[in-house]
């Protein structure tokens, strides 16, 4: 089973296209958690174990751990290990460098944390991805359309026809021999959401709709497929840090929900149309 | 003092451009290596001590650390904690992500690793590299056109009058206010080089002089400024992985000072004309 079909299949199974990102901030950690050995997964474990069953992925940001050094690090293995199996984990890590080079980003990945999914940008072309889609089963999100402001820089650089998002598109589209590409574009540019499906009806990894103001009815409606599907919807702080309470997971668990049945009526109200 | 200032000052001291990738790879490292308790930081630490004298930075790949998971990272941290004060250590992490996120990467490769130098994808734009160049001593290499095959892919991308790698130079020119932000340039496009440089004056970080088979003496022409200087070349595998032999230092030393006199002498021939 590729990549796309175990996505479907999970979306269809959970009636979900939740994704939760835990962006782990000890600066906005319950004070409870602080108190505890490996505080890092600890908050990571209470948020999984109230909210697995309400989301379809897991997304995990690099960064939130590299930076807390060697034991980030071991919070975000300890992590990954206790994911369970019916949701996706997804490495947001945004890597990609010469061939040679993301061969061993794949490695460290794929096999050192066993991520389902993984974000990578493309701007080193062809040889610089090969190593990460080379696995049907493994599931990669090339950047496209950000959801912030500097998104503007780059990204919509143009030769006249078309931009350089749409162009990555395009290319996404071609590399997509075994059904396991996919692209992140941020519910923050809910037009170009639909300009980038026409151009490749792939797995869409969707940030943006949380703490970020991305609006969501739009995100859904121009995001998801033809079928209100093959879109994850990413939420992180305004699920995670919902509260700073002593029951921060019985919160977070709410606003999934919440966030869940948000998405869900809006895939609702486009598949009447 | 900026970092253009204090990378000025080590070349002039050192008389050198050169910069060792240290891109460890066990299936690569002599069996003697293999049997220590940390293999990777040994073979770092004999390379350095053969090698310290003759480089002027040394550019850790975090790819091949990753790939290693725990130990990598471990390995990766004692290998910064070693390096002399007299070489800059370069983290080159290829990390950008939205602002909030940056941060998060910043302090990761600035204060867990004390890294004086990082390298950057600008892709996401102004928010997702200010958390990095706001610290003046500490050096941020933007990609701008890559050594690899695949730098045609999306560099190249044109509006008619300008490629995007072209772009991006002249947008890292403007975010360069105290000195200390550069482009990452192959030795691979030597023409190019010489036209990057014309739109920014900045220093360069050339990779693809050493077994990626860009042609050096083209490299030191057109990639140094006009002092034959503000550029390091980077050699990784071809000095590193000299030889397999028992006296894998001393070959990558033979081939470190080789590399540097041959970088000097195009300088001179520079220079001369």
């Amino acid at each position: 089973m590729n990549f796309k079909e175990k996505l479907a299949q999970l979306i269809e199974k959970k009636n979900s296209l939740l994704c939760i990102g835990l962006d782990i901030d000890v600066e906005k950690c319950p004070a409870a958690v602080l108190s505890q050995d490996s505080p890092l997964f600890y908050f990571n474990k209470q948020i999984i174990d109230a909210t697995a069953d309400v989301a379809v992925a897991y997304k995990m940001n690099s960064a939130f751990y590299e930076a807390h050094g060697m034991a980030g690090w071991r919070a975000l293995q300890e992590t990954f290990d206790y994911l369970p199996s019916h949701v996706l984990k997804i490495a947001d890590a945004k890597r990609g460098d010469i061939g040679n080079t993301s061969v061993k980003y794949a490695r460290a990945l794929f096999e050192e944390l066993k991520a389902d999914a993984i974000t990578v940008n493309p701007l080193l072309g062809y040889d610089s991805v090969q190593p990460f889609i080379q696995f049907p089963d493994k599931g990669v999100f090339f950047l496209c359309l950000t959801s912030n402001a500097g998104s503007r820089d780059f990204q919509y650089f143009s030769d006249g026809r078309v931009t350089l998002y749409q162009t990555i598109a395009v290319k996404v589209k071609e590399w997509d021999t075994q059904g396991n590409c996919g692209l992140v574009v941020g519910a923050t540019h809910p037009q170009e959401l639909a300009a980038v499906r026409q151009l490749a009806d792939v797995p869409f990894l969707i940030p943006g709709i949380g703490a970020q103001g991305g609006d969501l009815e739009l995100a859904v409606q121009y995001g998801t497929d033809q079928d209100g599907s093959m879109a994850l919807f990413n939420s992180s702080r305004a699920i995670i840090y919902a509260s700073a309470a002593a029951d921060f997971a019985g919160a977070a668990r709410e606003q999934a929900v919440k966030t869940r049945d948000a998405i869900n009526s809006s895939r609702g109200n486009k598949t009447k149309k």
